[in-house]
């Protein structure tokens, strides 16, 4: 049977880049394995759209987002944490943790962050340090509008500390590290970077480097300081998973290969045709507002009287195609369909045809069946 | 070329335990991976030798060891650092770095810890709540005497938390978790687990899950109740190294297929075989006590009049055989040929052939051609 991710993330990992991690390991502390380095540093460039020096942390993209709390700031600093779902609450009780004085600004899931909002709390705080926000928040599928924020963070005062959560968004959706004045990017390697979970990268703006020698919170594995030195020579400070960055290496020239722009328009064309399936089951989007969706994932809300839980089961059990279901209050009641990574729309075509059988066996009949796949076959012909 | 990795770590990785990397990539929330992490945890209690759950972190061996201090303590402990090499003070700097109040017992590079030293501290410190340990060290090839370590200190007062970094040991040396009386080893997949770099293992006694509710130093990310939490299930808080764990998955089994005392057992013969070589060639070693000597790495002073930093080098670019140099100040005064992991003794003969080469290229002359495998070869035929 098939193993169709549709989750977002880990997403498939392409043959070319799992054949590489099948090949003898080699050490890392060698010439030939800095080159390496150097070519993912540049891939990751290219993908965050940065100058910035990109550097490769060995955890999972938590780990990096700890690794920007700690490093970028000291305990007490005013911070705004900026949170449209689970992993923007994660980035504040990250900051919580490690004493920073996080102001929340929460929206309920499904709706994105309103730059006014920002600027209010902003407007009665002149000493916030820092603002933590996420591009693609994985648990609702909600795109951040991370232009307008930054601009307006920088225009209110180029000193805050912009930082972003940009695990799940990067190369689905557009992202423009330096344009869009970020600091610090987050990502990781499991999601668009179509390689193994293992690895995090993270962007440092010139500014963010300044910010890592004054901070007064405790780091050792994570600090910048450390990786700063050694990615000048193309190394890490410690032991790196050096399998997974050859992996990452060839992920990064398919990438180049197809250009970045056109892995966006891709993952754009696949979010659309889940769109028009979704509607042709007469199914609700969990997020009302067109422009809040992302490339990334399409996030469902279960129809009344089908058992939420046995969808993304059955999904797996009877098709080999693994979707996502809702995490904290929405377990049960919504479910996420991924198009994240090495996939392209006839993937969508294939989740729809057992998504369709699924809900069906559920007993939902608000349907024809073949709607979904001739709403999405139609897009395509007319795209 | 061959690519063989006689170092002390990445070490090389079975063909089964890496076309399984080569396989497509299964989500991590499935009953089909929680099995693996059952497999995978069960494996590691095997080689641990131990009753006590063992978590799997994604990260270095760095990363757990930071994760033992910011988990077991509380800021103003006072805790004892042992330290025989860079790894030792690695753990020490760990402590300072998140404000335990660490005592330092440093020896000499290439001399093992003394229980009696140990012991006088203890006399004149009752409020000592933890020792730090290295049952290998990496940078000498130093095993120091953990039972005795445990013993005498649980003796003195058995709420003393015993915390062993088992980094570079394991599998290779006599290690027993729990007959040793330890609370807490770290151990990581690219030594003796004969997996790729990118997890990190560590087991937690009853004391050391007690330890962990009253710490104060903030976690996050390496928050040991986290994972314990996950741990029941056989999952983990973190989207972990999927790939890297399948392939630590098979390396246990060819592990237990071996049988672990077996295992140890190989590396002694290759440790045995390299001694005999390192004689032959009228060569110095550096560690002068025969007994601290263990099965991981062996240390080899750089003959007078060779220029040390050439040997590794031109051994990797001539014969494809990568040992390691001196770290610290011992950098181009010694050289360490690892035997550890997936080798056997004939992988030994290839590297004395290399190094009689590459010596006698460099200028050193005493010794005959053949002198050092004619004694590797004696040794295991008597064996």
């Amino acid at each position: 049977m098939r193993n169709l991710l549709m989750t977002p993330g880990p997403t498939p990992v392409p043959e070319e880049s799992r054949l590489v991690m099948a090949k003898e390991i080699i050490h890392h502390r060698t010439k030939e394995f800095s080159e390496i380095i150097k070519e993912v540093s540049d891939g990751l460039k290219y993908v965050f759209k940065t100058k910035n020096p990109v550097l490769t942390l060995t955890s999972s993209g938590t780990g990096a987002m700890e690794a920007a709390v700690v490093n970028l700031f000291s305990k007490g600093d005013k911070v705004i944490a900026v949170s449209v779902g689970n992993f923007g609450k994660r980035f504040a009780q990250l900051g919580k943790t490690f004493g920073l004085n996080i102001i929340d600004i929460e929206y309920e899931w499904g709706q994105s962050a309103k730059v006014a909002d920002l600027m209010d709390i902003l407007d009665k705080n002149s000493d916030v340090k820092g603002v933590l926000i996420t591009h693609h928040e994985t648990s609702t599928g909600v795109l951040n509008d991370i232009e307008s924020f930054g601009k307006a963070i920088k225009d209110k005062n180029k000193d805050i500390l912009f930082v972003v959560d940009a695990i799940s968004g990067l190369s689905a959706n557009e992202f423009e590290n330096d344009k869009w004045l970020i600091d610090c990017a987050v990502s990781g390697s499991q999601k668009g970077f179509m390689a193994p979970p293992g690895l995090a990268f993270v962007s440092l703006s010139d500014m963010a480097i300044e910010a890592c020698k004054k901070s007064d919170i405790p780091k050792f594995y994570f600090s910048f300081e450390k990786a700063l030195k050694e990615y000048e020579d193309n190394q890490t400070p410690f032991t790196p998973a050096i399998t997974t960055i050859m992996s990452v290496y060839e992920s990064c020239k398919l990438i180049k290969k197809e250009g970045i722009d056109k892995t966006i328009e891709r993952h754009k064309t696949m979010k659309e045709a889940v769109c028009e399936g979704v509607k042709a089951l007469n199914l609700d989007f969990f997020i009302k507002n067109e422009n809040d969706r992302g490339n990334t994932v399409t996030t469902v809300v279960v129809p009344e009287g089908v058992d939420g839980g046995k969808i993304a089961k059955i999904m797996a059990s009877k098709y080999g195609i693994t979707i996502a279901g809702g995490q904290g209050n929405y377990k049960g009641k919504i479910f996420r369909i991924g198009h994240l990574g090495d996939l392209d729309p006839l993937d969508v075509v294939t989740t729809f045809s057992a998504l369709e059988l699924v809900l069906s066996e559920l007993g939902y009949k608000n349907f024809e069946p073949g709607d979904s796949l001739k709403a999405i076959q139609k897009y395509l012909l007319n795209k």
